[in-house]
């Protein structure tokens, strides 16, 4: 796969610098044209060490505007990231649409080193590479360019290479880093690759091989390859895919019996129980280094928030964070819509509480008109790939849908106005969405239909009865950390 | 100092609920009337364990309006945080302007935990207070509402909780975390209360100590104090200082040799020269976990962005973050100025490299009239506290200005206007700002002669001859890495 791009071209000094000079200014022209769009452009620099994948990435940020651009490495991981799904360091170094974000060191070059060392065998290097190529697909899919070079030396280069660095070798923990690359695992590592590339090869997200044996010749290709890439996108923007309708759904909300309620007696006794209950069971958790991210959905009225309080009310403060969804900030909208909750999440232990959830996708910017069709409609799957990441990871996940009826609403919105601490609660959007009742209701099913996992299953929660409401939820809480914990 | 608090006035459910109905809507009110300021409230829940801190924080987040309310805790630190300085953890979690933020644990518990148990002296106890004592002022300066709540329980009622306690103590590390609560060790950590209390007790942000002996009335008392803070914050609002005109500064700029110059074959040499060393010094650096924190600015077209291209092509890409400064987002905006450099600190090892910085407010904010004269005159003060911050944590600092004369300017507007790789740079904000020459040549005088420190002095760089400022440069930070490191 790799020989033939070990025709090393070389290309003398001044056919370079006649060429960087043009090709410099189409960069920079793409990037300013880039920073009017939505798209992000995401650049990755992998291949293996001694191919002066840093050299280049000077060169480019050397050839483009450094405003506009931003390099992250990744190498050493901290706790902080260590404790967190995988790929949620990534999501966080994500460039905001326009802004121009390389990588040098990405979500490759762990799965890449851990079956080169043998640490992973291939079945989970293959797994490794499927979610792979799910996160580029959700980045691509949301008008990311994605652009993955990978530059190929051969045995003799690299060699020379990594000696050149040997008088640096004690500053320069890179070369001793990985063994492989000095005690020739050359091959290994080779073959690795191969498989990283076939194995994440898409037709969205393409790689790029270059010869990289010599400087010049690999920086002008590398150029003319982003150059290239970012040009035919902008060319050409992709045309929104018109998916056929969804076949209606099951009508799940019905199911719900309303009628459940209970005493007030039995209410403050099982409160009392299952609180006690949840406190522990967040302490196990915590010990057994295992998050729980619950997410709390409803309609307006509901009483979520008063459920949540029951909640938090028996967790100690320092092991849960409550994330209230309100309207994103500039810089959430810059990014891809789940980036605002990914950025959100608690370290292993913790729990992550949203009040309101990335649901928000597909019920209120689905009926508001703020999501296009395809756009609510391709986040089903979206959000059971991020849940899935979560899940494989270890968080334990429950969904709420506290359900109430018409009626229900209306006596509570008509309460609300009438009790001046609660006035707050009930707005002139509540009584709007109120109108949109049907247009939720189906939302609500279909999400329900195609979301409802086994590793992160909705309960439906029946609210006309407060008591019933939060009883039912801590208890639900409670069984799903027990199962996981137990 | 507490014995007077400990006249424990219980009060019964009844007149509790009464008062906590009207509490609880007046709460709200001043809650809702800050989200239209911009002033963030900042709330300080401290004092012995034991004494219902987590629980008054819950009452707290039932009260208010948990969409504008974020509650911090801080027990166990990160790495992430444990290589920043000290304060960045907790600049991090600011709440927003218009938003509440509780702080259970915050920049006072490391100090008092240190000082109980031995680890540090009292006069570096002292230095702590005095730091944290800054830190509140800046944020008090800046708008901030702070209220600093110090819960006090007698020692038979901290023992009691405690063994309350006792069945969950295997869930709870809380309580064996900090020994001394549970081993006689109250009354020293009570004189160290007190100590903490004087050392930061301030007319701006004062401390309020509340019998917490019983439950029902310290969550009155909390919440009585939280309201009337508020309230009377809002009714009186600060009146802008009118700081008394800055005597003219000394002019540091004339004093700039700009004839000095470098040929071509020098610079390669020197050049060569210096960025081996700088690679050397930065993987040195890494190894020592010494941070560098350089900050590059300039008059337009003064060759900042090439200089500063020479020294990350020296330093490996994973050991370094250049940060371009322009135009704050609104999250940036939602905050006090500082907020968006420090989140921007790398880990200890790393170096930050900024392109533009907080000096912007005492130049193009001054200048462009974006910051009032009392806030740029006080970021004088602010800036150099901040740097203070950096290098006591051991942070090296350096600080460029790169100097050229309008005439230098002119030719260079006119040359970049021709080149089109360069066009990008020219603007007619550059040309704007060159009308001004004469306000900010005053100000960069001034800022130089206000926060050139002992730890974080500015260098003035000649550059006419962008060879001689680049290698003016690289060597300089040679020095500063070099003093620092041997």
């Amino acid at each position: 796969m790799f020989n033939q791009f070990e025709a090393s071209t070389p290309l003398d000094k001044a056919s370079f610098e006649a060429r960087a000079l043009t090709l410099r200014q189409q960069l920079l022209q793409s990037q300013f044209t880039v920073e009017d769009t939505r798209d992000p452009v995401i650049i990755v620099v992998a291949g293996l060490d001694g191919a002066g994948k840093g050299v280049l990435v000077h060169r480019l940020n050397e050839w483009m505007d450094p405003r506009g651009i931003e390099t992250n490495t990744f190498w050493e991981h901290s706790d902080e990231e260590e404790s967190r799904p995988y790929f949620w360091r990534y999501w966080n170094k994500l460039p905001a649409r326009g802004h121009i974000g390389i990588f040098l060191g990405s979500w490759y070059t762990h799965p890449t080193q851990a079956l080169v060392e043998g640490k992973i065998g291939t079945a989970e290097f293959k797994q490794a590479c499927e979610r792979i190529s799910i996160f580029e697909r959700q980045l691509a899919d949301d008008g990311a360019i994605i652009i993955k070079l990978w530059l190929h030396v051969s045995e003799e280069t690299q060699r020379r290479q990594l000696e050149e660095k040997a008088p640096r070798r004690q500053q320069n923990p890179r070369v001793t880093d990985h063994p492989y690359e000095l005690t020739g695992k050359y091959q290994r590592a080779l073959d690795v690759s191969e498989q990283l590339i076939r194995n994440t090869q898409t037709l969205q997200n393409p790689w790029h091989i270059i010869d990289a044996e010599d400087r010049h010749y690999r920086e002008i290709k590398a150029g003319e390859i982003i150059l290239d890439s970012i040009t035919r996108r902008l060319e050409q923007p992709e045309v929104p895919p018109q998916p056929p309708a969804l076949p209606p759904p099951g009508d799940f909300l019905a199911e719900v019996n309303l009628e459940k309620a209970l005493s007030k007696r039995d209410y403050k006794r099982k409160l009392r129980k299952y609180q006690a209950k949840l406190q522990d069971l967040a302490w196990e958790a915590y010990r057994q280094k295992r998050s729980l991210v619950a997410v709390f959905e409803g309609w307006d009225g509901a009483g979520k928030g008063s459920a949540i309080r029951r909640v938090t009310g028996a967790i100690d403060p320092r092991l849960y964070k409550l994330v209230p969804i309100a309207a994103p900030s500039d810089e959430e909208l810059s990014h891809h819509y789940l980036w605002r909750f990914w950025r959100q999440l608690q370290r292993d232990g913790r729990s992550t509480l949203f009040d309101r959830s990335w649901y928000g996708r597909v019920m209120v910017e689905r009926v508001e008109g703020l999501a296009a069709q395809h756009e609510w409609q391709r986040a089903y799957a979206e959000i059971n790939e991020m849940e899935g990441e979560l899940a494989a990871h270890g968080c334990v996940l429950a969904k709420f849908f506290i359900h109430i009826d018409q009626d229900e609403q209306l006596a509570r919105f008509q309460a609300r106005e009438r009790e001046p601490h609660k006035q707050h609660k009930i707005t002139a959007e509540d009584w709007r969405n109120r109108e949109k009742w049907p247009q939720y209701e189906r939302a609500v099913n279909q999400m329900v239909e195609h979301t409802s996992t086994r590793h992160a299953p909705w309960t439906l929660v029946a609210g006309n009865d407060k008591y019933y409401a939060r009883v039912k939820i801590i208890k639900t809480l409670c069984k799903a950390l027990e199962r996981a914990l137990y």
